[in-house]
């Protein structure tokens, strides 16, 4: 469209029936959209792999699935991310094809299994049960773009014996993503064992002095490994898209 | 040594002098280190380019130069970050081929051209001249990693057209590091603009409610574009290691 | 009726039935609300088309109800914000005239259409639908009070490109009220693209290091364009009266 | 000369240079600016009176005299806040006609006295003596913006009969700017006397649980007066700029 | 009690039944209660005329009664605060002389109507409705120990000719409450009019940066006002308590 | 000068030379302090022997003499708070009268000895040397308001028996004035040992997480003694001021 | 089994049937725990009678049961700490010999009884009933683990005689753990009293400036009495395991 | 002393010269410390071997020096931490054979060299050489109280197999003190190796979002191993004092 409205203006300078000044003038507002910038932006997402998503807390489940069901005529992935089961029966009536994960708290719908595939292995790493909901959102998320997922729980700093164990999975990842809550220095050790990037997620688990994963967070800005990066606590879901930016690099 | 003290345990094994249970038990105490796990890591450095670094800040100049000297002697390139020139001049004296670099802060000594070449371009991005002293020892230092850096200074986001006009330097870096002080958006507006990993990088810079960097800290956590992580405040070394494994993958 | 008190007791002291020094003990005694200055205060509503207005938030439907009652009586026009639609039943009951805005939580009566109009518009500027309530509280609020509101939803700084399609639209507002959440780094970027005024209303939408719209506030208060001021996290109905009172100018 | 540019573009057009085709990707790859948006933004310093600024904090004196010689070619106005007595004998060398203001810490540079004048009266308000350098900042940057401005002083809200004494001055301004340090009531008390919008400034005057100016800041923003917004602390430039735009409305 | 063990073992003494040095020895073991000690604090609450006081918040209706009960058996006055409707028809059960005061959520017994009275009046003063219950707990309290109080709402900052056509009432007590939620900016303005001691409560209404009631407590602790010291944050029972103590000196 | 103003406009009353409704219009507009609103407040120190207060921190010797000068002029007594030896010489220079403390950092002019003097004694009671400065400014504060003050120091919560040692001189004094830093427990400890009210000053002494004070603050807002309450961090001169009244009563 | 890998590891060795730089590769990868080294974790609980614990808060009652019987299976004693009644009901269907705790809200399972007694009596003292379920969490923890306990309740700092009258005891332990909430000063003054460590348990009981435990917590790590050390917010466990640690020494 | 008057009291008695009736009213009024108590309390250090201890930071030479030299006379040990090496010189003239430790900050007295041996080693464990000077706070100090002290410096958590590498120095250590700054994690990773108490030492090393040592402070508090407690930031010497009371258990 935009297309057609510069060409037809340009073939009214060639054709004499507009002034150089005036399609200066008409040049210089043209809204920036019509320049073909935000479309490249409407393909990137399918072109990339990257889901449709949805921030479902929050919202009802009638609104869940109206965003849902919207998103999934554009043909796409689609993915809801801190969905309660509730919001899951809303938007099955609607998408007879919508899976649900009950930890990770996800509805997705997977349409187009032709993902471009990243090339290694995400690690997602966590410690205790209570890391799970975040690490299952990260893995949940980083498969539906593409990328092969391996899942390490019950790796706590305190019985470090057990991480260790893990040292060749943790190595043979292409990047990791560690989550903890509490004090948070499992991605500052997972860090120490290889030379992969590391995304951490603090996790609001923990109590007292640990503020709803202030704690965690902190001890994971201030981590003395330089290959660690953070994101928001609980940000299961961003610590997915940049594991797998990176994976498919 | 170690191998060498393995290889004696077996030897006696082989020959009889050790049983079985008696080399059991000495294996079990073996500390790690002598399993050769310490010197991996020993030369990792060497291996992947990634410099020998000395966080310069809160020591005196006599212990910056024997550090730097000790460093020196391994034979990889050394980093000193937050140094100031009374240190370069000690230095100086030690290792006369250091150099200083006046706005990064960083003495540098590179002994070992041959680093690993990163496979694209870091974008290295600030708004203002007072970010430059992050933003160059993220640069500094990742092209003491072997990577090809791009600097894109005064940028800010409330003169976002500065900002568009580098859209094509910004969208052709394979990974990007963005400081910012004060609100801290740039990053978020700049990870729009890109399919990139963009780490972010708050700085100190501001006055007042900025809390010494705190607020931009606090948005690039809360940033709506799923592309980005974040490390420590005025951390450009460490956003650098991050974007140089990334383009080193 | 204190125009009254004073015009007696100048009368006596006219008439010599009070002398000079009485006269100026019981003037000095007389509180100052008498000198009519508190009239003033309460003719000031009417005359600037300011609503009477009722924080509802914490308060029962029947407490709701008789505070409105009370207020639709004086004549003119009344406003609650943060009202749910349990007390607008309460309400209505009372004042069938009512009107409820589901996603602004505003109930309101107009009873004194004559307002005087604002001399431009108002734009009320927001990223997604978890800030509709915040932005529609101002913009009914608003628009109560005699001014041209033009809401420009759905333009966060993550996707640039839609926020710069709307170019045109905000650079034709009188002062702008720019709402968000998270990062809040919006107003900055709007602020730069026009040279009107800008009300920033950080809003409690985010989690984990969002604590609550605070990172959202600081970002505001740090914004490095000049046309920003801020409002209290979620105070659409502040920001309303700064932007009418401007408009009003 | 990005009209230059636009304009031989279509002058190819229109002789048939340039095929349609070709010219529509070429506009496509236009940079922004060379449609003339950044010209705009350039010509609005001057269209607007705004001056040319100059953070001068944390800069040496040379830095502060570059820059300022810089922008003092442009030919328009220059100011430099938080500048001290040794940057203005720096500059001064460089620029003889340039002033000081002791209190405000301001240098200024007027080249160009004929800037637009505000429609009435900017009242700079503050309490104590302590609050003068942020208040007489808003003042200096008001005034070298085109506006009158009327400096209040000593008007604390502990001894209110003062302040109402200035009830006539505050009541006839259009818009007021207020500093206040420690528990930072006095916007609220000044909101509450007129009709007017109040900016309020938080200033780091206080000690103890004054946390460098948050206590007088949280007390802005939870203003029980509507009429009144908020800036970062000590930042009476930020308050002149909004309160300038509104006064040239 | 322990007189009587004293009393006994001086006898011991005096009829050389124990000799000095074990007498030493048991003295030096004596706890310190039977000194005497406690029973001055045990008479203090009578004497005084210092309720009994429970804290209800958190506690189940069975407990309060039960507490309430086995207080109102030492024949004093007692007083339950932060009580809720449901806790009172329990404690009614028990007692049925007790009286709940709705708004101030206490529960009282008055059983000794002879306390000692106060010399003067204590004002209790607040803004809005909102800041009623923690008035009303301050005033219910300081009734209770023999205090004349007035009560003062709706003299809020932001319309100042309110407060001041109270200044009679204001100056004629002999100490103040006064509470604030929001800004916390009234102790400040109240303290500026009179010259008696003021015990400031910040409440915890408020929204946003209000922080339950920090924002209020900073302002409170920051006031320039000489005259006002602080409580927790709706404390009003604490502050009756200073307020009573100071008015019976 | 206004009861002449005042006056003369009724005498122009009194003899026709003015009409009602002039005097009527000029009444309205009289500056509220013509009403002798001021004067009171100006003659307030004097009658209250209240001294004239400067809070020399963060002033210049030049400046601080300046004002203590113009205040000595008005005949009362003059105090200057957080006052450095180097302020007391320019001092000195203008008023040889004056005097200082080293420890309570004060410089101090009696020239009004018949103040009137307080009930009872006011004791000043603090932990350890660090604290000194913080209750010598209350202690010399409050004798310069006409009190009799006892110091009490080195009186700690970990060494409760020295505090026990001190009981007959706590329990003599009419109001207690209390100081700890760290973790602030003294107010709370002595407060249970006496019957009057206790005045807690938080000290900024301590490291670490005492934050400069707020610890200890914390402590003092969170006692489960009902008789305390609190001032300012460092705050020596208000909790004097507070006393004083208290003592006067 | 790592030992029967180690063991035919070193027989193919001796056999000559592996060489041995093949066996120093094989030993070199051996994971860690494959050493013996998680095994001696493994049997840690049981050696030192520490029970397997559960954080309950958070999980459902099935989850817990499920974590409940699986420990108990072990053979050694099983705890879990804030569990819900309705959490015992479950869990008691499984396991009926569970016992419940209501005030310390714990679950326990002794099936061990002979656990290595500590060598003297840890004191657990607290000051109001509301830090009871904190003190009572610690109580039974500690006596699970094989400690002596005493609970010393009702003994705050307000009312120091009645912590005096309980000096004895006090010194009589050889381990203290003292809990408290709001200013958080018991551990202070107990630690005074008393030559033993003492482990100080700050708890969320208060309100407004208690910020949950945060004001005792900083008050505890301010402490002034060298013996001290501080657990987490609420955690009556943490601090009786490090109590029965050292009453084991 | 006391035991004297005491005594003469109880001859009194038993010689008929003072009745029954006087000597209860003279004993209920003996100060506490007359009964024996403070003594206790002074005798205490040196039984115990605790020095007598100057936190000198803060003061001046001359009083360090004077305090020094007092406790000096006591015959004990004594210690000054937080010292500059100007401090010592001002000591050293007073008493010559104090010594000083330039890492720890410390001077000390050793005059009474037999003081009582703990029973086992105290590990003081640290990760880089800026942690050192708390570590050598607390080494030094837990030496002057009897301690045997194995310093185990440069074990980050960052290089996991260094601090594994000490595995049996750190479990043949009775009790163990853990020093860290940035994220604070190593004292978790250390209680997760052994079956000790670990008494953890949060620094103020690190910068930005260290907040000068409350991320780490914060991330020992939540650590997730049971046998972790903590002190203030920088509190070398208080983690010292209940190290040594548990290693003299």
């Amino acid at each position: 469209m935009d297309r057609n409205r510069l060409e037809s203006l340009l073939n009214e300078v060639r054709e004499g029936r507009t002034s150089i000044g005036d399609a200066l003038d008409r040049l210089r507002d043209l809204p920036f959209e019509d320049l073909g910038f935000a479309k490249l932006d409407h393909h990137r997402a399918l072109r990339t792999g990257m889901p449709e998503v949805i921030f479902a807390q929050g919202k009802t489940p009638a609104q869940v699935t109206a965003i849902f069901a919207r998103m999934a005529q554009a043909g796409g992935n689609v993915l809801a991310t801190r969905a309660s089961h509730e919001m899951f029966l809303a938007v099955l009536d609607r998408e007879p094809r919508a899976e649900f994960d009950e930890v990770a708290r996800t509805i997705q719908l997977t349409q187009n299994p032709d993902i471009p595939q990243g090339k290694g292995t995400i690690a997602v790493v966590c410690a205790g049960t209570s890391d799970l909901p975040v690490a299952e959102e990260a893995a949940v998320t980083a498969r539906l773009m593409g990328n092969t997922v391996e899942l390490i729980a019950d790796v706590g700093v305190a019985g470090i014996h057990r991480l260790l164990a893990q040292r060749s999975s943790l190595q043979s990842a292409r990047v990791l993503i560690v989550c903890a809550g509490m004090e948070g220095a499992l991605p500052t050790v997972v860090a120490g064992l290889v030379h992969a990037p590391v995304v951490a997620v603090p996790t609001s688990i923990g109590y007292g002095a640990s503020f709803g994963g202030v704690a965690a967070l902190l001890g994971m800005l201030n981590t003395c490994s330089p290959n660690v990066s953070v994101v928001n606590i609980d940000n299961g879901f961003g610590a997915a898209c940049i594991a797998s930016l990176i994976n498919h690099l």
